[in-house]
């Protein structure tokens, strides 16, 4: 089945809220084979919600509804819905009582304006919130599911989860499974050529590429009536992905390239250590991120001048004036002496011109040098990055944990 | 005028990609006078993308598209509003080269489908990328704008600030001024209170607070015919809203915390360094992402371990056995060697329990310590955070920042 998302708020549409909601829902609805098509968000205001509500029941079979639930005159969308529909609002006795309770529990006063929260479009299922007030709920048009959830995650989140999924789950007979394959180093097109076998939509699966950040990611997604058959297909998909483009795959699903990195000093028993001139200390932070790093990371220097340079991890100064701090002999030096001073089985080092100050003559903003040096060998890569001084930064992070990755798979 | 934005690409409605671009366009758009009404976000299909701009162009003056401007065939934005608009697409000479060079300098072999990047529809207003190869491009459909958009954030963000608000503020003739007042430390309901007579949509002129990140900022933007007297009654309320909080004010418009914290050092020519346990660097990368700090920061240290607290910043093995890593006497420790050991004029630490793990009876994920070494006295704060290792950790950031901007100003 098709769907589109509504999302109903001035806070979404003036942009004050960013409307993370959408991103959320089109992933969990694939578990239950409802496929979204169309996001749209607008205002606090009756005709827009009454034309959007008409636009999407041209194009999706389910509609899914967020925000405008509340209990105040602005929350417009359960009475605008319904009023499309022609569905006479239902005051649910259950639902009444447990908002009289939220509040009785906390020592409040009840506004009136609370039992709205209450009412539900004739012939709705009721969707509960265990985390606030406004419950949800879903019923028929015509052949179309119509959906409504409130606005804040913390309450969306958990209603989805635990009463959508569900409930689409008992009425659809499929089940449905994802695979993401993550991939660096290969560009979409060269990675689709190479894939161009396994790629496209069939009748129980469908595989296809996204770039995510710096990431490229192949999705796998197949469905059966069985889950140990969806299951099984996905999992064959996946080594038919790997075969294919092995040296290019950094993980599977939600795993980040640290938490790949993490397992690889695990698995070896290796410490690490990081020096870090143009990065600044993002190279660290982004180690630190992995809950259990401090196994294997207990230090590392930010060494911003050439001074610091010398004095933490022994570059020499004959070096900083043949070459340059940045250089690749600097970035060689830094990345060993990190690891002999600490006497890790990894030194990382990072020195570049970030920019927007700084270039010379030979040395544009975007050149960075990384090294990496392992217990038998040291390398050094040249990079060429372009963007804002954060951008650049951040891109040379990315770099070096995926070459780090690769050299130690 | 009003106006709707369309992101184009499955990565956005499969929930691949969350759509950012928008909230920020909306807000950005303000500027000029134009506000967003409606989102939508639509697969990389031309029927779709058709769709959504006749729907468009029949309730807002402005279209803004966002993404779909790539060399691929799935690239279909471009294409297909100018089919629809019935504008024949012509090739830029300037552009054209641009990529080529673009290929050329990173010495990489340039595909004949980037030459599709150098068209635009006849007519069209070229907006040029600083940070990519898909310029973006506007142009009057009838007596509608039309804007299309390149997807990445770091392409489009400079692009609508630097090429597009111009583009607008150069055809309008009312000019917007606007200003942010930044504030921290204070909530939204007790600053609105507090503004309660300046806050509000007038004439010439509105004031709201909106929420950012950790920062809570009041928005004024004034508009005139006559752009000085815009600026005049900007500033006007900005003398007003500063005089209400004064002390919660931490800066104005995009001047980020660390840029206000540069001023400072520079004022009293203080050097800094850092040392981070929690953070892991992540205090030192955001000084670091100030081009200019160079002069001020020259050093900062990752201290994960017990035992690299003690061997490069000498906090005492007493302490740490006494009182524990996370704890106001090692912060302090901490903060007064890395000042002493760099013989810096400042000295920042972090220590705390970032979570997941970690946490003992007494002391709980979230409990994190700051120490800010002044010359002639050192502060220590107990924070108390909530949210995931990523965010405490970005917390403590923000917090000792500051924290630190307030005990300088």
């Amino acid at each position: 089945m098709k769907a589109e998302i509504i999302a109903v708020g001035n806070e979404i549409i003036t942009g004050n809220t960013i409307n993370t909601n959408a991103a959320y829902i089109a992933k969990a609805m694939l578990q239950v084979g409802i496929r979204v098509c169309y996001h749209s968000a607008v205002g606090d205001y009756a005709k827009d919600i009454h034309n959007a509500l008409k636009i999407a029941l041209e194009r999706v079979d389910v509609v899914i509804f967020i925000g405008g639930l509340g209990p105040t005159e602005d929350d417009l969308t359960k009475e605008t819905v319904s009023a499309f529909c022609n569905k006479e609002l239902i005051l649910d006795q259950e639902t009444s009582k447990k908002i009289e309770e939220h509040f009785s529990k906390r020592k409040m006063e009840m506004p009136t304006s609370n039992y709205k929260q209450a009412l539900f479009p004739e012939k709705a299922y009721i969707l509960k919130n265990d985390n606030g007030t406004a419950p949800g709920c879903t019923f028929m048009y015509d052949d179309k599911y119509i959906v409504l959830l409130p606005g804040p995650p913390k309450e969306l989140i958990p209603m989805i989860e635990h009463r959508l999924i569900p409930y689409f789950k008992n009425i659809s007979k499929d089940h449905y499974y994802t695979i993401d394959t993550k991939l660096w180093g290969i560009g979409e097109s060269l990675a689709a050529k190479k894939l161009a076998h396994v790629l496209g939509e069939y009748e129980n699966y469908s595989v296809a590429p996204y770039v995510n950040n710096t990431e490229l990611i192949i999705r796998t997604i197949a469905h059966s009536e069985d889950i140990n058959e969806a299951i099984e297909l996905a999992e064959k998909i996946k080594g038919e992905i790997t075969s294919c483009l092995n040296e290019y795959v950094i993980g599977y699903n939600d795993k980040s390239i640290e938490d790949s990195i993490l397992e690889l000093l695990d698995k070896h028993q290796y410490t690490i250590a990081t020096v870090e001139s143009c990065t600044g200390g993002m190279l660290a932070s982004s180690l630190v991120n992995c809950s259990g790093i401090s196994k294997y990371f207990s230090e590392g220097i930010i060494t911003y001048s050439n001074e610091a340079k010398m004095k933490y991890v022994k570059v020499s100064k004959e070096t900083l004036d043949k070459y340059g701090a940045v250089s690749e002999q600097t970035a060689k030096e830094m990345a060993e002496g990190i690891k002999e001073v600490t006497r890790s089985h990894i030194g990382l080092s990072t020195t570049g011109i970030a920019g927007p100050t700084g270039a010379t003559k030979d040395k544009p903003v975007g050149l960075v040098y990384i090294g990496i040096a392992l217990p038998d060998k040291t390398h050094v890569f040249e990079l060429h990055l372009t963007g804002s001084r954060e951008n650049i930064r951040q891109a040379t992070v990315r770099n070096i944990l995926y070459r780090l990755y690769t050299l130690l798979r």
